[in-house]
């Protein structure tokens, strides 16, 4: 049988405001065996940047990233955030090792071609993990919590969406473990009824997310984040978790599997 | 007969400035055998700090850290300089891996307490370093790139001076392996004449160094220096030199053993 991982991904306004971050450190703590914690970036970066004077160009949710910007997201999720988070949670007892994917060449990327006209700066698309490396960190007591920078082997550090990161880590850690991913957001879970909290839909398999789409219950944001999951399933990851970061416990949420 | 490590510290300024960056990766990356980085901050921070809107001060050449200073250098030392050096260490071949003190519980430390009226805020002077673990990674082919950051094991990160992190990382070190410690610096060594870079001063042992110390020849700021190098090779570490970051080979700068 395989030893169990929990991949969790928060985001960037999770990891930001102290009490949120608190709460989520005390429970991401408390999670037994083997864990991997995946950060975003967030609003920090935003604000920091502006009083650089770097200007902040979003395109589809997506950060436009100039070299002044890739230092700042460099400062920010590398630096402030990531070691922030490391030191908090070496004081909850958790051995924790930040890192991006630079750090031991652990997640290689290339920079993303111009699409549709639009040229996304230094941002990164994963090509490779080195779950060889994640496993002897996790074996050795180490827990990894990751930025969402990577690099392209040719000393470029690149920007990652962390949600990817998150489902590629995990997808290579599926090989050696049985992996959970749990993607903390602002909702209780993938709910039946946007406007209440109580009508989270505990389990998604494929034909029943057909189902939930041909329906209209499941629409616009939420779909491409489904599917997603749903390819992480396909690719060993045994279940996908989306749920608060507040409730970071078994049996909440919605489970993707 | 045990196994050779370098411990090269490098300043803020050698790693800031692109050309000067490159020359020391590229010499660094020659090196044969295991070894270890320590790079230090530098003006970088005073120029983030200064656009954020929060001053420096300085006190005998060390920073005061408050809070928002802590901040900005955790993004710049933690986040912007170790990070670029790791990306750009990858490209020359070196499985580099940033940490700071907090990653993995390396080096703890203390804050340092107020001494003649002076509180140097979230600075801490160190108390322990995990050789073992260091030397984990070193067997595991990875080369670590230290950030000048601890932290005192209750959430907190503090600013540490990386000359002292590199003398306390290599010390750590002497128990398994023979430790070489080289600082760079921006002269060829020390000079038996101020004004001459070709009066390197080959060998310094300790009672050569109290022969220069009463004939006037070391003065100033080297005395301190030497006499940290001194207490290294007291401790342990096989010899210390002290060269210039673009002659970091054999046979160059002083030796103080």
């Amino acid at each position: 049988m395989k030893q169990k991982v929990t991949v969790v991904k928060v985001g960037g306004k999770i990891v930001e405001a102290p009490d949120t971050l608190e709460t989520l450190l005390h429970r991401f703590s408390a999670l037994e065996g083997l864990k991997v914690l995946v950060h975003g970036g967030g609003r920090t970066a935003t604000e920091v940047a502006a009083k650089l004077g770097v200007e902040t160009h979003m395109v589809d949710g997506r950060r436009i990233t100039d070299a002044d910007m890739l230092r700042v997201v460099t400062m920010v999720y590398g630096g402030l955030v990531n070691k922030q988070v490391v030191a908090r949670l070496q004081a909850c007892g958790v051995n924790a090792l930040g890192l991006t994917g630079a750090d031991m060449n652990l997640i290689r990327s290339h920079r993303r071609p111009e699409r549709n006209g639009v040229d996304f700066g230094f941002v990164g698309d994963v090509d490779t993990v080195d779950g060889e490396r994640l496993a002897q960190l996790l074996h050795s007591g180490v827990t990894p919590v990751v930025a969402p920078l990577t690099h392209d082997g040719e000393g470029h550090l690149l920007n990652t969406n962390a949600d990817t990161m998150a489902g590629e880590v995990a997808k290579a850690l599926a090989r050696q473990f049985e992996v959970t991913l749990v993607y903390c957001f602002e909702h209780a879970g993938v709910l039946a009824d946007p406007d209440n909290e109580a009508s989270v839909i505990p389990l998604i398999t494929r034909r029943d997310f057909d189902a939930l789409k041909a329906q209209g219950v499941v629409t616009g944001g939420m779909l491409p984040k489904i599917e997603n999951c749903l390819s992480a399933v396909g690719a060993g990851v045994r279940r996908v978790v989306i749920t608060r970061a507040d409730t970071l416990q078994e049996g909440c949420g919605t489970t993707i599997e």
